[in-house]
C-alpha cells in the first residue's frame, strides 16, 4: 500500500505551505517520522509552524535569507539555497524520514540557484516509500512532469491584496 | 492588528482540509483555541488528524455519513449536515475560539442541506476577531462573495486518477 509519493503544491494562492503542514500534522497522527527544509525563512524563525513543531518534536530547518529575489541580496539567498539544498539531499539518501517537505523550494528552483536535474535525481533514488512535498511558486515543467501529485493554488479572492489586511498570527504567520 | 477572516477552500484539487489543518498547526504553535468540525467524516473516524489532534488538545467533531452524495442516503447526509451544523453555530456565537473550521461545508450547502443565507447571517454575529475557515468543493457564489480570502486548489496531476494509486496513509488518511 505505501507508495512514495512527490508531490508538488505551486501557484500564486495561499495554502501551498500550509497544506503541508496538514500533511505533517495527519502524519504526525501516525506516528510518522516527517521534517521540513525552509528555503525562504531564516534560521532563527519563530513563526506558528516553528512553535508547533518544537512541541510536537518535528525538525524544521529554516535556512533562507527572508526575502523574495525582488527585495534581496541575490547571491546571498543563492549561496543559502545552495546550502540548505545538500542538507536536504543528504536527508532525502539517508532515508529516515517517512516524509520531507522542501519549502518553497520551487521558488529557488525557478531563480536557478539549485538546478532541477540535481533534485530529480535525488528523488530517484530516494528510499521507495518516502513521500517528499515540495511547495512554492513557479514550479520548473520539468518538476511538474516528474512529480506524482501537483496542485495550482490559485487565488479568487485575496484580503492582503483586496482589502488591504495584515497578514495574520496563526493563520499565515 | 488581529482582524478575524472568513477563509474558503474550494476546487476539485487536493489540499482544502489539509491546509485548514496546517492553519491549526501554526495556530497551536501560538496556543490559539482551535476548533473543527467535519461534514463528511464520520463520528469516530480515526484519521490521521483524529489521531494527531487528540495529542494536542484540539477538539474534532465528525458528524458525516461518511459518503459523498454519489454513493450514500442522501436523507440521512442532510440531516446529519442539520444537527451539525446547529453545533457549529452555536460554537460560533459562543465565540470560545480564535479559529473554527468547518470542513466539507461548501458541500453540504452546495446540494442545499442547509441555507447559504443561514451560514452568512451567522458568521455575521461571530466575534469580531475570530477566523473561520469553510472547505469543500462546489463553494456557493455568494459564500465565495462574502468570505475575505478564497483560493481554488485546482488539480495538474493526480496519482490516484492519473496512475491508480491508492491515498496513502499519513499524507491523505
Amino acid at each position: 500500500m505505501r507508495h512514495g509519493l512527490v508531490i508538488v503544491n505551486t501557484g500564486e494562492g495561499k495554502g501551498k505551505t500550509t497544506a503541508a503542514l496538514g500533511v505533517m500534522f495527519r502524519a504526525w497522527g501516525r506516528d510518522f517520522q516527517t521534517r521540513m527544509f525552509q528555503f525562504i525563512k531564516t534560521a532563527g524563525a519563530r513563526f506558528g509552524e516553528h512553535r508547533a513543531a518544537e512541541k510536537m518534536g518535528i525538525p524544521i530547518e529554516a535556512g533562507g535569507d527572508g526575502c523574495t529575489v525582488r527585495s534581496g541580496d541575490r547571491e546571498q539567498a543563492a549561496a543559502l539555497a545552495v546550502e540548505l539544498w545538500a542538507r536536504c539531499r543528504e536527508a532525502i539518501l539517508t532515508g529516515e524520514d517517512d516524509i520531507i517537505v522542501l519549502d518553497e523550494l520551487a521558488y529557488a528552483l525557478h531563480y536557478g540557484w539549485i538546478p532541477v536535474p540535481d533534485v530529480i535525481e535525488t528523488l530517484r533514488q530516494r528510499p521507495e516509500g518516502m513521500h517528499v512535498i515540495i511547495t512554492g511558486r513557479y514550479a520548473p515543467q520539468e518538476l511538474i512532469d516528474y512529480a506524482d501529485l501537483v496542485t495550482d493554488m490559485r487565488v479568487i479572492k485575496h484580503p492582503y491584496r483586496d482589502q488591504g489586511i495584515k497578514a495574520q498570527l496563526g493563520i499565515e504567520l
